[in-house]
């Protein structure tokens, strides 16, 4: 949904999609998995990239690591190769191996030919640490917990605090999954770029939200140290080949920091960004093909678009969260809830007009 | 000498060193020279390291390519051995090969086994694209130019217009050479960490200065395609080793985006990060030595002190810079002329005064 | 064990270590679990770097990426901070995710504070394609069998198909786990290092061995394509950083060159440096300290070593493997039986005689 | 010409084309200034890419660093926008200034838009260190020569100690210019690739021609340590992109160890690949556009051709070379006299034989 009053870079001549979702890109859909226990709150959120087989029928794609505390798997593969060949699972950090079993069994189930007529498969997962809410090192995800949100994933799904963002922190305020896209044209066709984040990251005192450095008047008990991170995914039908999606990942770093960070040392930033135009044929006919490319000449505006959408994502998983219980009980204010208390400070009057709360 | 009234990150413990120049780490010189006749506008900035002999007693270094649309030599030694062995020189694009030429006559020239008894030289030269202001198909740059740069360089230094920044233009405003620095103790021991840039990339649409998106108030005939660069050089006596310096150096891209640009297809944004510390020597006397070393852990202090001295090196650089004639003799505007131009704007007279113009 | 008749290379100032393993570097054990039933034939191999915690005193690191069909774990993290803080865990590309589970909660086990005071933890494991011996979509490898293959960890162990290589192919021969070592005085000091393979690469018609092109020679139906992959670790004691460690890992690729391959675009070769010297507390004391280094200029004799010690390691790990049913119960020979199987063959026999068959 | 006998891979269905050298790939010249004098023994060595206007209509590209104790220019972009833009320069170290100049005046000269309505130009040039035979400290090229170099490309062109490899040493013997191509058929068409190398690394000890180790029988006072180098250029008209021909570039490093090195510390050893099929407008009419494309999934191929024709390249430069003086007067072998000097030693008649000496 992205926000209420978007984020558009300066002589925009972009608008958001329909849902203002990473679902805008045709064929994607989301699905999340909630778990709210005594101890747990923790998750999972898979991101689908197309309705058919995407290990036959690969997709173009890049990961770039803006600080590598991190733990995310499969990423050696995509750079080698250029292309995802699973869906892409967000959780926690523990419980990535746990998503990677669920994963492998649900491609093995789909491709009969893996491990026999044909090589492996290289599971996507990506994570955060999600500790600061969730009792993690209860290890609280279980295989049938991807299965449920593959089976939830849908071209409508809900931002904050759910699926794999349910025990998710950033800027010291409830975090989670946000998402924003933008339509565009070119050469007279239509095209759409997505960005879904889980947002983990951050210092309450460097939150800027629309030009205001309002984080600074939140809550007493600062952290010191980040010890966060956050995922990105961007998706397009735009054709990109790896190399210019690797280019547009690089950008979604200055999307993050749009929203106040400095990417900390803890921080384990990795963006994945894919195309789902010019599949890549796990068993190709010819050797030689003929596929379609756009030029690099005009590649700003994808770059701009990709601030804006990331920039906004994360906004956007603030302003869909709720305050929530953290691992002692105490409540992690959602942003929300944090502006209120701000009485009548002005600046957080205008915040909450603009988000729309 | 950065700005009037310095950037400091939220909770910030450190301030500006005496000089809030690069040249507060202690050894670090820097030269000018301005060439301008009536075709030319463009010149040579010299950073070097040490009084004494960097090729026998190399320093620490990385460095970070941002976006590569740049032409700056010598990385990839620096990559591969993770040490600079020579000072580093800033000019124009098509003048890349005078100053490499130049920098090798003066090394060879301090150093006789160069080419005999040793191997050769890695000379560093950086550069920007200053051919919207200079006549750069002329190539006015001599190396006794470079020479004449090496010979002016001292502690003191001006910033703006000069050197390698004499016809350079930044967010479509008169740009060039800015600098900053910051000093902090460290387990009771006092460090300085400084940047420089050569500012030379943006579109005035995205300029922000001190939280005002200032720069969408500016000029009518705006370019839609960023073509410039920025090259920016970060120096320290503190004892990072090149991984370190390496992760110091992709901050400095955070720098450069809290100005508000988004790192366009066509800029080269390239940075240089050094330590004056554990010096490596071209001739060692034994294979093992002992050397200072200092943990990641608290890294997260010293990417905030990057951000904010390469962002003020930057604004620093808008701020210092005259109204200059471009390459066809119309005013490209300094900052304090373009905010004086806004007459009675309330933002432009906060920014006036902010930048105590 | 290495060779009977270790490779040294010309002018070699070394000798194997006293066992010609990877654990003559002190401090480190390796165990192995081997997995062979009806329809499995497959298992787990550990490399315990240290008898204390790593994770509170990790060691300086790096990996080297030489061809990307892999699904490796934990590399992103170790490119970043320069450190591993995890035993390393060798299995099939299937059980990764079961591998990684086993691996964490050792390691919470072990570190009460991962996940509640202190941030999370990075496990890596590394893998190869063991399908054309082992049934792999059974995913036969269970937490059980990673926590046994730490129970035998110990100086000695057992090399060719035992452990994570029970399953491995490599030349189209039975490949598996394989181990060489080597001493070296340093300004006066003893140092050792040390490689292990788990080796799964390769076409007959490229192995080469002592120099004689073998493999030509061999079987008939052979593979067109490769599919296989070979992880390489190298330890050592010598105080290498993490950006020098790199320069070793990437010597790795030479090694397995030396043995005939090329590389393929199938195959996962990736290999993981690290040096017991210089720990990297987890919690350190001071933000500054003092650690041995050693310099650059010397470093071809640790190239060339590494070089040795995994193509040493390769041919070891086919030396010691024993014919074996593949997946489908035809007889994967093993070298010994190969070489055998060419009878009078001038060239055969002298490599029996060499690798005292 | 490659090698009278040409090295192919097991299983080979490829062959070397018509003239066995880079210029069989259609489009590409090669030219060569020697430069012999009193003190001077240095050249240079241009590749151009086509007989159009490169810049307008670039080529795709990648880069490989294999060990960057190089001084190469241009690669920062390369790596950037996956082209070349200019023709490559290959001389000595010391004179990639001068060679720079020369070819961006060049450039400036074809394409009077440079520095005027449209950018810069990134100019590659790559070198290696020819101080054992060459006074390099007389920085004896000249921009002339340059242009010379490039007055003198044609499809046929000389190996050896010629252009840029005048001066270069090549495993303790003379090296040089060196190349090789092979033709393909792929779906029904033909294509080619060929290799150039600029030789100038490696020790006596390390050389191995056709499996022999020949090199340990050769001279006495051997050096002790690696400083030279080696440039590598692969063309290609198959439609590789540019994520593609930098796993091409990979495979070079495994052609040059192939002729036995281990890649010293001090060798630079870079490589650069460019494709000939799906040019890059400067000036694109269109966003979008169509191209051709090759899957990886039989890249295998390519990877072995990669191998042959660089390992070929090598030898050739040695095999063509003739013995020269070195910087202090003294014989720089040839391979053809370093073998001769052997007698009647049966391997060197045998290399004899086979090199058609």
């Amino acid at each position: 949904m992205g926000l209420n009053k978007p984020l558009l870079f300066a002589l925009s001549d972009t608008k958001p999609g329909p849902k203002n979702l990473i679902t805008d890109v045709a064929g994607i859909t989301v699905g999340h998995k909630t778990i709210v226990t005594d101890r747990l709150r923790t998750g999972v959120t898979v991101i689908n990239p197309c309705p058919d087989n995407i290990f036959r029928e690969k997709m173009p794609a890049a990961t770039h690591v803006i600080n590598g505390f991190g733990k995310s798997t499969g990423l050696v593969q995509v750079n080698e190769l250029g292309t995802i060949e699973t869906p892409l699972v967000l959780t926690n950090t523990l419980s990535v191996g746990t998503a990677s079993m669920a994963l492998v069994k649900r491609m093995l189930a789909e491709n009969p030919e893996i491990g026999l007529s044909t090589g492996s498969v290289n599971p996507i997962i990506m994570e955060c640490n999600d500790s600061s809410i969730n009792h993690i090192r209860d290890l609280g995800v279980t295989e049938n917990d991807v299965n449920d949100a593959f089976a939830a994933a849908a071209t409508d799904f809900a931002e904050g605090g759910v699926g794999g963002g349910t025990g998710m922190r950033c800027y010291e305020l409830k975090g989670g999954i946000g998402s924003a896209s933008r339509q565009v044209e070119i050469d007279g066709k239509n095209f759409t770029m997505g960005a879904l984040v889980m947002s983990n990251f951050g210092l309450s005192a460097d939150l800027n939200i629309y030009g205001h450095a309002i984080g600074k008047k939140f809550v007493d008990n600062k952290d010191s140290k980040e010890k966060g991170s956050i995922i990105t995914i961007i998706a397009t039908d735009i054709p990109f080949n790896s190399r210019q999606l690797k280019r547009i990942a690089k950008r979604s770093g200055i999307g993050i920091t749009r929203s106040g960070s400095f990417s900390g040392n803890g921080s384990g930033e990795i963006t994945l960004a894919f195309s789902t135009a010019n599949r890549v044929s796990h068993f190709p006919d010819h050797e030689l093909s003929t596929i379609q490319a756009i030029t690099d000449d005009k590649i700003d505006r994808y770059f701009r678009i990709t601030v804006d959408i990331v920039h906004e994502a994360i906004l956007s998983s603030l302003a869909h969260a709720q305050t929530t219980p953290d691992r002692d009980g105490k409540p992690m204010l959602c942003l929300k809830d944090a502006l209120l208390q701000l009485d009548d400070d002005k600046e957080a009057l205008q915040l909450i007009a603009d988000l729309g709360f």
